[in-house]
């Protein structure tokens, strides 16, 4: 039986919608953006999982509840999740906050379209390709194609895509069993969704045939390879990798990607926006000769998560071929403008979020200059905390940064001076997680540590939060030695 | 050189920081809460892309603006986007708002989080399981897996990699081409991420078998098929069709699988949100004996893009043996707390958005039983339309609907009568892109239109924003006359 009123419900009260999302706002300035990001505050509030479940009382019933238990609930959700902005949240790539991405987010989710037709979405249409046309021309190409994906790893799994069906469109009909065997190259250091991706993707695993960091790219591609009949149609590089901060050499990469007709993928998620600094953007010197990047501006450029663009420098449509289905309830060729404006047919997603608003807002109010001085200034902090570290006792560095990750060992007041012990490497790589449980439960920081090759544990310091000072590094430094000290 | 301040730019005032976000918050109310769904105003502001490339000034250039003019922008993102929380627009499965729903995107862009580890997403992690679990309990399962990805495609796709896995483990690392020929099944009116899955996933779009909708069931799998030798393993069934809103016959399609040890996926993106109705739930009989469920409650639910899960009946892990690849950098094993809650590695992304908060907060706030008003309110609203439009002149019904999809013709005055004439057909797939194109430009309302099989272009109107009223059923009516009377 159809009712001629509106929803009889909480929310069919305009009045009281606007009141629950003003007070929500009130919490998010207070908690969030207030006492999150306050050094003076906890960065998390750590409860072991079961208490959390107990505290959030997370069961969803078949009662609603009133506005004041929704905004307790919102406090309570606030409260115990950790502060990614907060000056001490160094535990991943991407930490910090600017209020004009926030702004943008906010925008993005209040509008709440889908980037798949001029139709619903013509001022995100527009500004997609004008954003992915900025990051081209950081890139060095004048031209291109490009869209954004949900996640570098999904980035990365496009570009293999890509290259596959650039070489044998038959794929796309006809499946990987209607070509040879195909193989692409990466480093040991490069991210693991290119493992995942070949999984997905149908390629397998062993696909991935890892070159050694140490070798020379010319060596790239085995005779062993060749030998086993697969074709190598691809290779990853990595511009920044995960762990180490560290970038391939493209040019040298690129030579050889030319020199055997291969697809040149740079997974640059972390390190592509060093492009926008006059001062270090030479360490992704080649990436013109790319043909596909990655990059991730939720990562240095805090736009938010998520923010990952696949660039291309193609101009065949080969997007748009290699994805397409015309699906015709929302790709009309009739329409009564131009249909090459609905650019959903692009991806593999049929909704999909709009990701380019919160970028394009704050590079509106940042300027090319702001971004690039925070590019700067993390790097300059990177070296302050490099320093800083060298002075002291009982910190050791893994290897001296190229980029904004510090990687380091603590060495307890126990272990120092005992090296050649043959123990030493077992209990130093025990050190981390045991400081990591204490600052974590502290709640005074947060920094991420792992094993890498042959490497016991180490931390991994990321200096990616705009609002970071000398005094956050001095900080870092003294607060491993208080946690530390009586191992 | 380090320096020893915060960044200095607008944004490193934090004053000035809250004073933005307050003035956009304010833009937000007005704009898009008051005007975007109040009936008087335009659901949408038509302007040609060369256009309205010249009012966004979308370039960006090395110099930042002021905080007066990053408003500016905001007011005209806001202006020309189109408002799908309107009361008119029709034009999408999605359109409507919920503010709690709302609240919640505007919680989580603020804590900007990742959802892959119980160190940085401690409330996100136990608040997606419990409220996968609810999903999954509305269909009927009291354990499983599952996960929420970046829509329904990504949904469908997993599926199909999932099924593959089950029955292929070795396909993960040596790839297809260690596989006999595979081939799933669906029918014509399955989505078309169907075949866009099997293209990224290697499979190829030619190991998508179409069933005829009007086939049995249990001819499902021709012996065509088998002489092919391919090896059949999925089933994907659809309830709630995207262009119809048809429910395909679980049960029957259950048997089959069972009988030939099938994997059954059921896309239910668009119809699982009926699984909330006691009235309407029978539409989906059979869907627990279903492998997989793909659900996106971003779209009869209303809470907002994106929110799709992905549920399985499986208790053994596969999501994460099938994905996982155990990187050291973020799922350490030797962290104080169990690992087991690193949800992460279940996933082909990386870094993943939260997307749960939203729904659990509307959820909580409108109890099931308010959710189940909302979906037994617009199959009201559905039949109301049908009953109003089988009264008029003019209006011709595709089908009796099933769901709250309403698929009809509008006759215009001057080929009303005319149905014997030899181009009659022709000419009214030509009236719906007409009157399209005069409702948006007039900013009236929105509604889809599309070709489907054999018939030419018909209105697909779909009841899904809770606000909906009778008068707004009698508006599109009266609408659709009023634009197409001098056709």
């Amino acid at each position: 039986m159809a009712d001629s009123k509106p929803l009889c419900s909480r929310d069919g009260d305009p009045m009281a919608a606007e009141a629950l999302l003003r007070d929500v706002f009130g919490i998010i300035v207070d908690e969030v953006i207030r006492k999150g990001t306050s050094a003076s505050e906890k960065v998390c509030e750590w409860k072991e999982p079961e208490e959390l479940k107990q505290l959030l009382d997370l069961e969803l019933r078949n009662q609603g509840e009133a506005s004041e238990q929704i905004l307790a609930r919102c406090r309570a959700v606030i409260r115990y999740s950790v502060k990614t902005c907060h000056p001490r949240f160094f535990n991943q790539l991407f930490s910090g906050w600017d209020p004009h991405a926030l702004a943008g987010r906010i925008v993005t989710e209040s509008l709440n379209t889908s980037q798949y037709t001029y139709e619903i979405a013509p001022v995100f249409v527009l500004m997609e390709e004008e954003v992915l046309k900025k990051l081209r021309a950081l890139v060095g190409w004048s031209s291109g194609d490009g869209v954004f994906c949900p996640g570098g790893s999904i980035s990365n799994m496009y570009a293999v895509n890509l290259a596959r069906y650039q070489r044998y469109p038959d794929c796309k009909q006809r499946g990987l069993r209607a070509l040879p065997p195909l193989a692409l190259f990466t480093s040991k250091e490069c991210h693991y969704s290119i493992k995942k991706g070949a999984a997905f993707l149908g390629l397998g695993t062993d696909s991935v045939r890892i070159v050694k960091t140490d070798e020379r790219p010319s060596q790239l591609l085995s005779s062993a390879c060749l030998l086993q009949g697969a074709v190598p149609f691809l290779v990853s590089a990595t511009s920044g990798t995960t762990v180490l901060g560290a970038f391939d050499p493209l040019e040298a990469i690129a030579d050889v990607c030319q020199r055997h007709g291969l697809w040149l993928h740079v997974d640059a998620a972390w390190g592509g926006s060093v492009l926008l600094s006059q001062t270090h953007r030479h360490l992704l010197d080649g990436i013109q000769r790319a043909d596909s990047v990655a990059w991730n501006p939720h990562k240095l450029l805090t736009a938010g998560l998520q923010c990952s663009a696949l660039l291309l420098r193609d101009t065949s449509n080969l997007l748009r071929r290699c994805h397409g289905s015309q699906a015709s309830y929302l790709f009309q060729q009739d329409k009564f403008y131009d249909v090459a404006l609905d650019t959903g047919d692009k991806v593999v997603q049929c909704g999909r979020r709009v990701d380019c608003l919160k970028l394009w807002l704050m590079w509106k109010a940042q300027g090319g200059q702001g971004l690039e001085r925070r590019v700067d200034q993390a790097f300059a902090l990177a070296w302050y905390l490099v320093e800083e570290l060298k002075k002291r006792e009982g910190f050791e560095l893994v290897m001296e940064p190229e980029f904004v990750n510090v990687c380091f060992w603590f060495v307890p007041p126990s272990l120092r001076g005992r090296q050649k012990c043959p123990d030493y490497s077992e209990r130093l790589a025990k050190v981390a997680p045991v400081l990591k449980e204490r600052m974590v439960k502290a709640g005074s920081m947060m920094i991420g540590y792992q094993p890498h090759g042959t490497r016991g544990n180490f931390f991994r310091m990321v200096v990616a939060n705009p609002a970071l000072t000398r005094a956050d590094m001095d900080f870092l430094l003294n607060e491993l030695e208080r946690l530390g000290q009586d191992l």
